[in-house]
């Protein structure tokens, strides 16, 4: 694209490295901007950098947060004794956007993953374990996607908790709500068939 | 969705504005920018600010430039005596990649659309014809849509243009280059068999 001014072209550049967003997206996109007055456009290079200076990782959970701690670990309405652990912050906000869970987090930032010579100890295991050691926890919920790398990720999470006398639980596994047998995967229904649970 | 923090939410809000990006797609970019190192993200921010407060419009054509000229109306390789009318400068980005146009524009910055309260005032048409009443003028080339407003806008510009001793043309119209004759609708091909070429 042979663009009429630089300022547009780096503008273009720099809105191409989204992901998902090629040379044509940013061109609408800066066009968009060209068209909006000083001050949104002001605020949304703020809002940008406000991200990178402002955002920080709470220092318990690992979740996002804007001071040491995470608004959840900060809660006194939440169960501190339930951890349930996730792959990352998204997952989170996935579980938090379900209304099904008071509990508190623990943000791995990443799964096992040997073949990206991933280990243990790249991801937040140990802070887990410290924290469990350190605080009582009754229940370890491990919500990790089903996966090689999330059931890994799992198995080694429970061996390492084993000794400690606290419920394990791993979120369960099965066809979807809402969703047709006949466009379920085989693997998926033959799974949700051995874990079948007892109605009456 | 319910996000974590206030600073991610509201950046997720600001880059939810674009036209075709959602809450998903904004939170999406919102981690690829987390990811990425300051300097990057502050150079981001930096471009999009730079749209607003150094971008110029042409005093001359309307195209966008960097000072009161844009580089095509400066150039002293370009064929000042042919205009090419188009809608808008990402208009003259599409005819410059074609590499066939040596010539300057105009950039109307619309088109006349009494449905939506645009009248000729509205767009450039006034500094059209003063720029060719000022300037020695060969050809004003009509490179506007093949639509109702481009067609009346085309009808406005030729007839408040009859009078002086110039050419006035308007780019083709007809199937498109590669196309499948069985493909191109109705009113397009009806149009290109009227407007058929002699060939020998």
């Amino acid at each position: 694209m042979n663009l009429p001014s630089k300022i547009l072209e780096h503008a273009v550049n720099e809105l191409s490295q989204f992901p998902g967003i090629g040379k044509k997206t940013a061109l609408r996109m800066v066009i968009h901007l060209m068209k909006q007055p000083e001050e949104s456009v002001g605020s949304l290079a703020k809002a940008i950098i406000n991200l990178k200076t402002n955002l920080q990782f709470c220092t318990i959970c690992h979740n996002v947060a804007e001071t040491d701690n995470c608004d959840i670990c900060k809660s006194i309405n939440r169960n501190k004794r339930v951890i349930c652990v996730v792959k990352d912050f998204q997952d989170c906000i996935s579980i938090e956007s379900t209304g099904q869970y008071n509990g508190t987090y623990h943000v791995l930032n990443g799964l096992i993953s040997p073949l990206d010579g991933i280990g243990p100890e790249e991801i937040n295991i140990s802070s887990l374990l410290i924290r469990v050691n350190e605080k009582e926890t009754d229940e370890v919920i491990l919500a990790l996607s089903a996966t090689m790398e999330g059931d890994t990720t799992s198995f080694y999470i429970s061996k390492k908790l084993k000794e400690k006398a606290i419920k394990i639980t791993q979120i369960s596994r099965g066809i979807s709500i809402g969703g047709e047998l006949e466009f379920a995967d085989e693997i998926t229904l033959g799974r949700s068939l051995l874990s079948r649970v007892q109605m009456s």
